[in-house]
């Protein structure tokens, strides 16, 4: 089980885009600069209950865009599944260099979801 | 190279649900259902511009969400890899049972992405 902090700093990762210039600027300063809400306040100026209601605001637009596309779900399914197909092949006999490509090619799956 | 037609329908079957309601409807009748803008008219009671209209709106909608998060490329892109693997695992000498289940896994990790 991951915390409430790993979840929505995934779910920032996957949907932030969706999301306006401003709240994506205070979601990177809260989750990914790790600042408290009280830093942030200063920053933009603003209230600490200001800043709390529009990251509040951000996290259930993104929780309901996992509900409907799911993208955070289905990349942890396909990782574990990646995953068995790398241990799979290790107890697999046969030629090492045409088995390090497999697993070349595996290694540039599991980063095409990592890259924008 | 593929035709608009199918861009569309591929681009709807990744973020339909992120549309209105109204316009998922009228896009399944296009896309899937195939049927033209005229019946479609007649079915909503609208004039076929209106239908026109709402249909480039929810096309433009689905058009910004791929440039934002690039689901299609990112799918077309490990489609292509995980049956690069499946190539290379051919080649592979070794347990058959074991290539077998390695295969099964990535037919499972290919359909994740067909799922909703």
């Amino acid at each position: 089980m991951i915390d409430k902090f790993e979840r929505m700093a995934m779910l920032f990762d996957f949907y932030g885009k969706l999301l306006t210039a401003k709240q994506q600027d205070m979601l990177t300063l809260y989750y990914e600069q790790d600042l408290s809400l009280g830093e942030i306040a200063e920053e933009y100026k603003i209230s600490r209950q200001a800043v709390h209601d529009t990251l509040k605001r951000a996290e259930k637009t993104l929780e309901n865009l996992e509900v409907k596309l799911g993208l955070v779900k289905k990349f942890n399914l396909e990782q574990e599944k990646l995953a068995r197909v790398q241990r799979l092949l290790e107890e697999l006999k046969g030629d090492p260099a045409l088995k390090g490509k497999i697993r070349e090619v595996i290694g540039e799956i599991v980063e095409i979801q990592h890259n924008d």
